[in-house]
């Protein structure tokens, strides 16, 4: 054990983390200096801009909390629900279920509206639920599930709950950076999400941003939160203004110039433009897959193009073809979580791992590997239809 | 703000984040891979491995939690109490203070221990609080306050929890690797520390080990955790048998790097050679202040090396001589907190900032800021009394 560890190259294409880009690595890499620095404060106001910029929302509470997007979900219900509260979950997949023991650990109860995993959240359900439970306090659902690969009409849902005067709880973990979000337009309340998928950073950082009604509502809380570290009340005296900068805790200082890095190369190629190249690259790895033969769990309107869940042909091993592809490729693809545990691969097209080379990689290297272990797939033709995606 | 980040190179003498090495640094940014992929399991094993030479301890369930050190923090109280329980906290700094604030917000009730800032904790006034509290179910307490450069005896308050039947949580975010820390041969059951101080890794990351009776008590609880995030059974499931390996949430893959190569290095160095190299320059460095006629809040029985308070000359406005020292000298020294704001400067000697060089450094910074802001100290006199601690 006494050596330093040197990871293997791998090509990241599983529902995260995704591959990051040596530009983000280098600035990983810098000196740290101290979390009190003045120009640390310099950065942390520029983080804060930018994730202002990939929300789009001018939310003052807008900040990285120093921990994984999970720690993000809890600081949302931790700060939003007090013991006694009603919450409305939608659950279509593993996220869902996640915040409902989030509801639950606050001393709330979940009313939950349950979708098929794979499916989107139904509006209609969600609007009988609101009518039944007239004192629920707030509305949770999953934007992007990662565990399915379906994304949900936020929109539409934010809007159900806004009008009937409930906060909105959006788990944006797997759609930022990857598909179409607009915090303030759709009137999302407590958004959070995750650095390493779409925005192709280490991982280990939850960006969130609360709007006014949020906080609001944390400001009119009658209980203490019960997590100190995830208290928003006292992050925001560190995030805050610049006069204050009250200690909480120590920043993950050299995470945060990774962010900044990877905020800033999402901003330089622009959110429409990042959204539409993850749509492209789907298309293209959807043109190849269904051309061999492979079959997608989600029906096409409500694809994520940034995570593909791909049927496991019928006698295939799942962990065997994922082992095979790590040793002949060191292609990283993901396996199928709860209710779809050995039945569907996850493909992964996030932040800078959606581009032309992986997509063509993954076909090779799925078709090749599929034949080796005796799938009856269509060979030959996978990279000519995703190909041809390419020079539409 | 559309532009890289370049931080600018300090010396960090302060409280924490300390100085890393650029060994740990290119670790860190080393190509990221999948969380789940078996390379990553390996190195996990090993970190738990490193962890528990550093930590002196045998114990299982030893890992990093994916979050600072309060964090870890927060997991000790938040896994060992219940609601209605009763610990008694010791507090001789800020620290215990955030302590009280944990307990409280599991629902518990905390008896505290008080002592003047800059004191060790009152053996005596432990023993008192615990006949006075049979009821009481665990026992709190920092080993290396940060907030004012004491430690405290941990081994016997250790002893005297375990001997009453008590768990003991212990703060050592300061100590591990700067001062003697043996967690199995003091019986400690719940231990927490943080990354940024004498490991010098980057900050973010919260080591963290866990007696049999600690995980017993996990075990036989009534209540579920409030914290999903920091849920222990959960987590153990991630963290624990090869063969499980259950999905809890992304680990911080490239943080871990820079943990496991920060821990190589104290295992080369030797822990009690580490313990030495900061008592040392801790020797060599109140020398030198004392020399300067510059005075140390601590008492020389309970000074930590790796944190010296010093008390700020009379006249002197403290902000504005650490303003100069980091534009002249872009050298960083902390600040006093809570009872001791505007009235010392902490001086760290933590990790790799432990060093001659920083030593001779930060004194000859010291007399030249001082003496330019008109400071009555005397000249010319400190290296020289440093350097004779160094020829002894």
């Amino acid at each position: 054990m006494s050596h330093s560890f040197y990871p293997p190259r791998r090509i990241l294409m599983g529902p995260g983390p995704s591959d990051v880009s040596p530009r983000v690595l280098g600035a990983l890499a810098r000196p740290t200096i101290g979390h009190l620095d003045p120009q640390f404060i310099v950065l942390m106001d520029e983080i804060k801009q930018l994730l202002q910029y990939a929300f789009q929302t001018d939310n003052a509470l807008t900040l990285p909390v120093s921990a994984p997007g999970s720690a993000g979900m809890e600081a949302c219900f931790a700060n939003l629900l007090e013991p006694g509260d009603k919450a409305i979950v939608c659950q279509n997949g593993v996220f869902g279920g996640r915040m409902k023991e989030n509801v639950e650990r606050c001393g709330a109860t979940a009313i939950m509206v349950e979708d098929a995993w794979g499916d989107t959240v139904s509006l209609e359900k969600v609007e009988q639920a609101i009518a039944r439970n007239s004192d629920a306090r707030l509305l949770a659902f999953v934007h992007a599930e990662t565990s399915t690969g379906a994304f949900s009409d936020a929109a539409a849902i934010c809007k159900l709950a806004t009008s009937h005067g409930l906060l909105s709880i959006v788990d944006t973990v797997t759609s930022l950076g990857g598909i179409e979000l607009r915090v303030d337009e759709w009137g999302a309340d407590a958004v959070y999400s995750g650095t390493q998928k779409c925005l192709s950073c280490v991982p280990g950082i939850s960006p969130l941003t609360f709007s006014e009604r949020a906080v609001e509502r944390i400001r009119s809380r009658n209980s203490r939160v019960q997590s100190w570290f995830l208290d928003m009340q006292l992050v925001m005296a560190y995030w805050g203004e610049n006069s204050k900068r009250a200690y909480h805790h120590t920043a993950p200082v050299n995470a945060l110039y990774a962010l900044h890095e990877s905020l800033l190369m999402l901003r330089e190629e622009g959110l429409e433009s990042a959204w539409q190249r993850h749509r492209l690259h789907h298309t293209a790895l959807v043109a190849g897959l269904e051309a061999m033969g492979l079959g997608l769990v989600v029906a096409p309107e409500w694809r994520l193009p940034q995570l593909n869940s791909v049927t496991v042909p019928a006698g295939i091993d799942e962990a065997e073809l994922r082992g095979k592809l790590l040793r002949d490729f060191n292609l990283e693809i993901g396996a199928g979580l709860g209710a779809l545990a050995g039945k569907v691969w996850r493909i992964g097209l996030m932040g800078c791992a959606a581009n032309r080379q992986n997509v063509l990689l993954c076909l090779t290297a799925l078709e090749q590997s599929l034949a080796a272990l005796g799938a009856v797939i269509k060979p030959g033709v996978a990279l000519a239809a995703a190909s041809a995606v390419y020079q539409q």
